[in-house]
């Protein structure tokens, strides 16, 4: 692959990384306030949903600002969200574990793409 | 140590961390505003300190959750500091490099003794 | 107008405010970065654009919230959002200007909702 | 009073109001999270918590960024400021109520020096 191509592939990538961890972050933001109001009393995922809108926002906000240490905020925000995503399976919240898989799967890419 | 003395341990050593982290959010914020004003050339070390400042504080609100994935988000933040406390050094701005330095030391410390 | 129906208005323009301001967020967050690349040294352009972007997201957060105190965020939003219209349509940057006046016109709906 | 001792006290007028913004976004982060924990139930005393400490946190971003448009958002910090404070008495959360008034007076005070 020719420096150009591999430059392209990796903005392309960057994008819909970026689209990933903002929809997460929304999805998540507005489970977090769906969840406190149905069952006050579950703290931990309320927490997780909300540790997880704030890790995929941070890491969008590094991409946006073609920052250098993307790397680091991806790799967190892919453990994270992986984390989120069991959660919300065990409860059912199944569009809100689709985005945390989606946003877990780009930001794993992201960061095999810096190792190459 | 006693599993108590040890809580209490992490407890006092978060409540430092956390500290270190909404301090180097500030500092790091407001050197950011300096830096654009003073040479706004300088894209990298600007970027690099709003980078610094947005990890610094998901990483206290992580802490401040009492969340228990706060290690993914400390272990981001000793890097970018460590980052950032370099790129201050070159540029001579001290203080901030201080306290980047004091964050990303009691980032790796929390990482650490979550490792135990 | 019925109460539910009054209800069900308030609900569907809400989620067209958060939406505008998440996309406005988006929006002012990427302009900002090309802003710094461009030319740094349009710092009052640059600060205005990480305004907007910033109240952008904090009232999307109360609406998402549910809060009772949104008209506050809103009513802020909307006149920040209408000085960072101006600013993007001198700088000639349309699609930044078409976000914040959608966000503006958005929000000033909320507020006109709230004093019924 | 001439233009400098004017500029002087507005500039440190400003440092005090950021740090009361600074300390009552810590102060009701932490409380948040204090009050999920021991009555999950109550959301809408969490919400407004969560909504004072992320608008305090917004109001000080921007006069960190010395933006011409503080004003708007200290205007909306002072109102939520002040509503968390009696919501914070009614609970009998002494510390997190005067770490609300004092940003709520803060704040004002702002907003009127923009006025003359």
């Amino acid at each position: 692959m020719t420096q150009n191509a591999g430059n392209q592939a990796l903005a392309g990538q960057m994008q819909d990384c970026i689209n990933d961890c903002l929809n997460c972050h929304n999805v998540c933001f507005d489970m977090a306030t769906q969840a406190l109001q149905k069952d006050a009393n579950n703290v931990n995922y309320i927490n997780t949903l909300q540790d997880c809108a704030e890790i995929c926002l941070t890491s969008a906000h590094f991409m946006l600002r073609s920052s250098a240490l993307y790397g680091y905020t991806c790799q967190a925000c892919a453990k994270i969200c992986t984390h989120c995503e069991e959660m919300c399976n065990q409860q059912g919240d199944t569009d809100c574990a689709n985005a945390c898989r989606a946003c877990a799967n780009s930001c794993q890419q992201m960061v095999k793409m810096l190792a190459i």
